[in-house]
């Protein structure tokens, strides 16, 4: 046990007192931009089976169905959308990181809002905020808790989730300092998120809990159910029982004057974050030799950071999960399709006997003095001539963020995956007026099949 | 990390095979007296404010109602109805107590096996031997990881009963090895409940999401939902995230052999187990001594193990929770009323003038060599005479259990207290009865207002 600030009262003070006209523009942008993704990879994610089958159990016990599921004809209570919605957003995880704490913030925290605005009147703007709030508030507590609490094996996306989506719904539902702290508590009882689930549909059962339970939590707050006084920071409370030497500061250090959600970053490949170097240097060596052909191709050598062998060498995989740290394949892929999105990890991509014989002529290796964010490609033609490309910074790294042209390639190509009847223009033009919007929850009206 | 040995494995074996012929007498009487508790305490806590207010917001969002609410006249679907009742059974924590870990096994599995049979066939027997395995993998996941969980700030009885929750669900359904595991990974996924929120509604939130998630877990896994091959004690599993040098041992040894329900205990009175001898002997003095009143008490002098004393030594107390553990009130208003249950802790009792003056009457003291199952008690009356009892055991305790008698009189009084127009006693025949009976769900028309 240890005593520790108290972080709560001021989390809820600020929440209670943060006002839109405060918020930055960049912030706010920053905003849009993981909305837009996590729309993106829950219409990419929509059809999986951890997706479809939590649904198909969800629907059995469905209340009012005044709720949307992104990217599928089926409509569900507020609490199972919310849970669905989640889970279909994180699955590939593919959804945005919060580099810090590698928090995945948008999915258990936007679900929950759209839900609630689809049965009753929230602007654009009031969800907007309290979505930035929300992702504050989580991505704070995993600060606190970090490094130690993902190490511990905690699915950080899930425990900080669960206080994110109720500290967002508390917001958007306009709570007095009295419930905000509640709807903490309620949501702090459900922290949960084990990291041995990940790799299985079990990972979507706790963040689909999470943003489930975050509304929940908040629900039960607006109806009397009453939590402590300190449910974050308490000497039996969050950072304490899944923190070790929690730095609270964190949690309360430069509220409304920080922002953790210019800390997100957003994918551009399903992929570990190692490979998307050695991924820009394909498809730029794809883009300037675009008659080249497999055949034409002696062997293909990849350099980069110790760590860039380390995980990812794997010249024999045969499931897309294991695919997704095997830089044989991504090579291989990339160079013959000329893509890295989601269908480029399906199983039946990588047993796809073109990349096998490809992937057989690809080698790792360290080069010594090469940063993590960079790699080095270089192809020997059968001719005995070379290609080589150089990355100094993988897209989609903190230092060289996607533009939104990208995140708007990004939805296109994840909603032809996963939704493939949906023109996304639509919500893509929606998501960037969001601010703009009286009626928030009109969006999910054109996220479904 | 640690490397544990397997253990999710052969719990799923354990419970797939596992025949009720197998099952002992005594262990199944021991089931039925703690399935007739944890109704009773649920008909005792069916009007408090957690559970009203959980209900009322769950009610909103219910879907079929096939399943009904302990005590009260609304039915909800059976995941609502799991969660209600759970959180109606621990309100008071007077549910039964499993001694080596203090985990209140009965809540959160019991509710939604009856939940389950409300809505398709299951018979008494298969209801009464899934309650048995699922109380059995939870109190063992406990044992695993105890003491060092409880002191970390887990709530016990919320962590490791999601999963018992889901094991016996697994049973009653039914599922093949491959499922098993699957809802136990799935109810890992949510385990949670922090120390932090005793004392609070936030505690039947955790509890209620316990039981909730089991049944979840289970229907989840039945839907196709895969979890880890090892979510108990993988390397960033549940013995390994939420213990310390977690003795998987305690989960896999002996199973079948030894069964955790029979360390399952149940209090006589809704307060500390500390005064419960302190209690017992009140309730002699008083039974011996009919004409005693409080202005003939000059002063009364409690004395026992130093553990008493500290922690149950509380003169001024104005909450019916604070006086849970004071001694000077526990003494006065048996003393008065002849009663300690859910009545005599309440805040106007604990605040009515009588019991005010008696208690100012009552010292604490240490008596060296008294157990700390003991207690004396010695009233010393305003004509200079002394009246005194000892109590070598409370009741209530391992080596004194509440007899099926004082079961049932606990039982009658609870539903007095939560459901007063209900008639106990088809509800107590049918529960000593349950193995006996094809339909197990239809008890559940005999506990509900």
């Amino acid at each position: 046990m240890t005593m520790q600030a108290p972080t709560t009262g001021p989390l809820a003070d600020f929440l209670v007192s943060a006002r839109w006209e405060d918020v930055p523009q960049d912030v706010r942008h920053a905003a849009k931009r993981s909305i837009l993704n996590v729309f993106g990879t829950a219409l990419g994610g929509s059809r999986d089976a951890a997706v479809a089958g939590s649904l198909s159990v969800l629907d059995r016990f469905s209340g009012p169905r005044d709720a949307s599921v992104i990217g599928r004809a089926e409509k569900l209570d507020m609490l199972g959308a919310a849970f669905v919605n989640a889970a279909s957003g994180n699955v590939f995880d593919f959804d945005d990181t919060h580099h810090p704490t590698i928090i995945h913030p948008s999915a258990p925290v936007s679900p929950p809002l759209f839900a609630l605005a689809e049965s009753r009147p929230i602007s654009g703007a009031s969800l907007l905020h309290a979505f930035i709030l929300g992702v504050e508030v989580e991505c704070r507590l995993g600060n606190a808790v970090s490094p130690w609490h993902y190490r511990r094996g905690w699915h950080i996306t899930s425990t900080c989730g669960v206080v994110g989506a109720a500290a967002a719904v508390a917001k958007v539902l306009a709570f007095d300092r009295e419930r905000t702290v509640w709807a903490l508590g309620n949501a702090a009882a459900q922290s949960s998120g084990l990291i041995e689930t990940l790799g299985t549909m079990a990972k979507s059962v706790g963040v689909g809990a999470a943003a489930r339970g975050g509304l929940l939590a908040a629900l039960f707050a607006e109806a009397g159910v009453a939590g402590p006084a300190e449910p974050i920071s308490g000497p039996r409370g969050f950072t304490s029982v899944m923190g070790d030497a929690a730095t609270t500061d964190a949690i309360v250090k430069g509220l409304g004057e920080t922002w953790e959600i210019m800390a997100n970053t957003h994918k551009p490949y399903p992929c570990g974050v190692v490979l998307f170097p050695v991924i820009d240097a394909c498809l730029e060596l794809g883009a300037q030799n675009p008659g080249l052909t497999p055949d034409a191709i002696a062997s293909i050598k990849v350099e980069g950071h110790s760590l860039l062998r380390e995980r990812t060498d794997r010249p024999s995989v045969s499931t897309g999960r294991e695919a997704q740290v095997s830089a044989q394949h991504s090579v291989a892929v990339v160079l013959i399709q000329g893509l890295a999105g989601v269908a480029q990890y399906e199983d039946a991509c990588v047993n796809s006997p073109d990349i096998l014989a490809l992937r057989k002529k690809v080698q790792v290796s360290d080069r010594p003095g090469t940063a993590v964010e960079a790699a080095h490609v270089t192809i020997t033609l059968a001719d005995g001539r070379t290609l080589s490309a150089s990355v100094q910074q993988g897209r989609g790294t903190p230092k060289r963020p996607m533009s939104d042209t990208d995140i708007e390639t990004k939805v296109r190509e994840l909603t032809r995956y996963g939704c493939p009847g949906l023109d996304p223009r639509p919500l893509i033009d929606a998501i960037w007026s969001l601010d703009r919007n009286e009626d928030a929850g009109s969006i999910m009206r054109l996220a479904v099949a």
